[in-house]
């Protein structure tokens, strides 16, 4: 087999990868070890960031994001038993969409069947070999388990954070930073109308509580665990029970339903440097996570395949090298912004384990100027809608 | 002996409120552990809030201010090699004045003397009595070695961090919170004019340094050094090579001199609570401490001073005692900011000695942010020029 761009991972990072460069004329294969059902129900991420979704429209793919998405014009803060709303339009000019990721990844799937494209599901023993040379190579075992060989002119790793990408690169062809958080998320998915018609980010004294919604009948609950927490101690009454303390405010009930599923997400930050080896290219959680505080994982992922999809259309033409060279540094600068906001949101709105009081006392300093100053707020505002794709690079001057 | 306040400490929150009270009619005793002469040179901050600056003068004490003083109208912050300045003035109207702590001290002390008020130094074995009754007392020797007692209506505890009025507290009506640092601060005061006309917070891979000053001929240098550094340690030469590789950029030129004054300021947060127990009130350091690097210390002094004294003008009065018990409230809503700010400026600009990689990434994402949105940029602004004393509680919406 043989294809100009070797795609490795059919989440957001790898699907948009396709897409893009199938527009663009360039011929893809997609490689996923789960099953095609799988990867169009694995429920993850739910805020797709304004660019995002001018993103999508502009590829084709905003149809269903149009009739189904929810546009979201704020957020809440809830502190000090009250709601502090930070009006994300008001403050920056640009809202956020609520849309699964799995509705994404079916809408994805969806185009790329349509036109034919290849997308191979349940592979298997999947291998990236001389990723340093001029045709690096992808084994790996298709649906039936026959051995199958794809050879590339680039090679995408998008395959997240477990995937096997990364480990193509020499150990020291790479450098890994991380922060491991001592808290995890358990989240439900109900059958309920949301409680609430924007997403609320609870600071309270058990932990951190959120709530938000995948559609007008399905609500996304979360709950701050201990990072060693077993899922099997928290059956439904006890969560729902827990989420009425932490989101309890004047007026506020929260509506319970049955839960559709239940899950625990670890919180946790990761980089690696650089994004790219030879002709392996690095995207989205296989080359950097985020804690999913700030909702910005997925944006990420489909940004990184944007810039990508850019730089290898000059690069596979032969006309220039200079995107694709430039292609970590850019994405890294970005990478990092949306590490510090992930961090900084994180460390604001959870309590820990072993928290000072004097740490409890700044991070409510802080959520009390967020929401009482104009340019705090527009700071998490602008963070959270997700700052414009040509943002400034370092050292410039305003934008 | 008899007054209405008795003051003990004669720094920036003392002798301010001092000033107020009298102004207002009241009358006040100032007592002071150290010497006249010792006072008025003990070298401190030299960084003025807009707000600060106002209130000198409408109080009388602009004259030499305005005559000596240097509005600065920007700062910078040097990383990455470059200088990227935050536009103070541009971005909140409001700018800041150089003008050294033991200058607004010696103005002080001046005003009081020709005024006549009473100001007593070399003052020892302060304690003070009762001060949950009616008729708080303090007990003290004068400089002449004779046992005295001072009875008031009300006791302000100005003493410092190291000062008796907080131990005059009952163990469990008060609580501390603190944060201690790994790092101090070894200051010089040069003879040489400033080798930039505005301050310059350094964030390098040696740690933090800041180019500050005190007068168009005097320099003011800082040097990031570990907790348990020795001063003995640092001869002249040694602290000026490493200021310029600290402080090296291009087209940069570090100007030493002749170093009149060196020593090394500890960096740490603390913060009491309450501020007041009965009829003892505490001000300034007496109550809170903050790191040096967002330059609050002697402004949130001032402050409290301004706030204490209208407080006590309607309680002494009889008139009502509403504003006296909203001091401590008030006064900590504003010093958690500070306490935040400080720490928040610490925290990206020094390097730990145990730091990370993931957190130096962190800080630089951090600082790149900071010089390149508005929002941002404006944040930091408004913090260090010192948010309006008139800011809206808890819970309002945007002022």
């Amino acid at each position: 087999m043989r294809t100009q761009v070797g795609i490795i991972g059919a989440g957001p990072a790898g699907l948009m990868l396709a897409h893009l460069l199938h527009r663009a004329g360039i011929d893809t294969v997609v490689l996923e070890r789960r099953s095609r059902e799988h990867v169009r129900q694995r429920v993850r991420a739910g805020v797709l960031e304004h660019s995002t979704v001018k993103l999508l429209r502009a590829v084709g793919l905003g149809g269903r994001l149009d009739r189904e998405g929810m546009p979201h014009h704020g957020l809440s803060l809830r502190f000090d038993r009250a709601d502090h709303r930070i009006a994300l339009t008001d403050l920056t000019g640009r809202a956020i969409t609520v849309y699964g990721q799995q509705e994404v990844v079916k809408d994805l799937i969806d185009a790329r069947e349509t036109a034919g494209a290849p997308i191979m599901f349940d592979v298997d023993e999947v291998s990236v070999h001389d990723p340093a040379g001029d045709r690096p190579r992808i084994t790996f075992t298709d649906a039936d388990g026959t051995a199958r060989a794809l050879v590339c002119d680039v090679v995408a790793g998008c395959d997240g954070f477990h995937g096997v990408s990364r480990t193509a690169f020499p150990p020291d062809a790479l450098r890994t930073y991380r922060r491991e958080y001592p808290f995890a998320w358990l989240g439900i998915l109900a059958r309920t109308p949301p409680s609430h018609h924007e997403l609320i980010y609870a600071y309270s004294d058990r932990g951190f509580a959120l709530h938000s919604m995948r559609s007008p009948e399905i609500t996304r609950l979360y709950l701050q665990v201990p990072a060693d927490e077993r899922i099997t101690d928290w059956p439904d009454d006890r969560i729902w029970d827990e989420l009425a303390v932490r989101l309890a405010v004047d007026g506020f009930d929260l509506r319970s339903g049955p839960v559709l599923e239940k899950g625990l997400t670890s919180v946790r930050s990761v980089v690696t440097e650089p994004m790219r080896y030879g002709r392996l290219l690095l995207a989205g959680d296989a080359a950097h996570i985020v804690p999913p505080t700030g909702a910005k994982g997925m944006n990420l992922a489909i940004a990184d395949a944007l810039d990508l999809s850019r730089a290898l259309v000059p690069f596979l033409s032969g006309r220039s090298t200079e995107l694709l060279d430039g292609y970590s540094d850019r994405r890294l600068h970005r990478v990092w912004r949306a590490e510090h906001f992930s961090w900084w949101m994180t460390s604001m709105l959870h309590r820990s384990p072993d928290g000072d009081p004097f740490e409890h006392r700044l991070q409510l300093a802080q959520l009390r100027y967020t929401v009482s100053s104009l340019a705090a707020a527009t700071s998490l505002a602008e963070n959270y809608v997700g700052l414009p794709y040509d943002l400034s690079m370092p050292g410039s001057a305003y934008p």
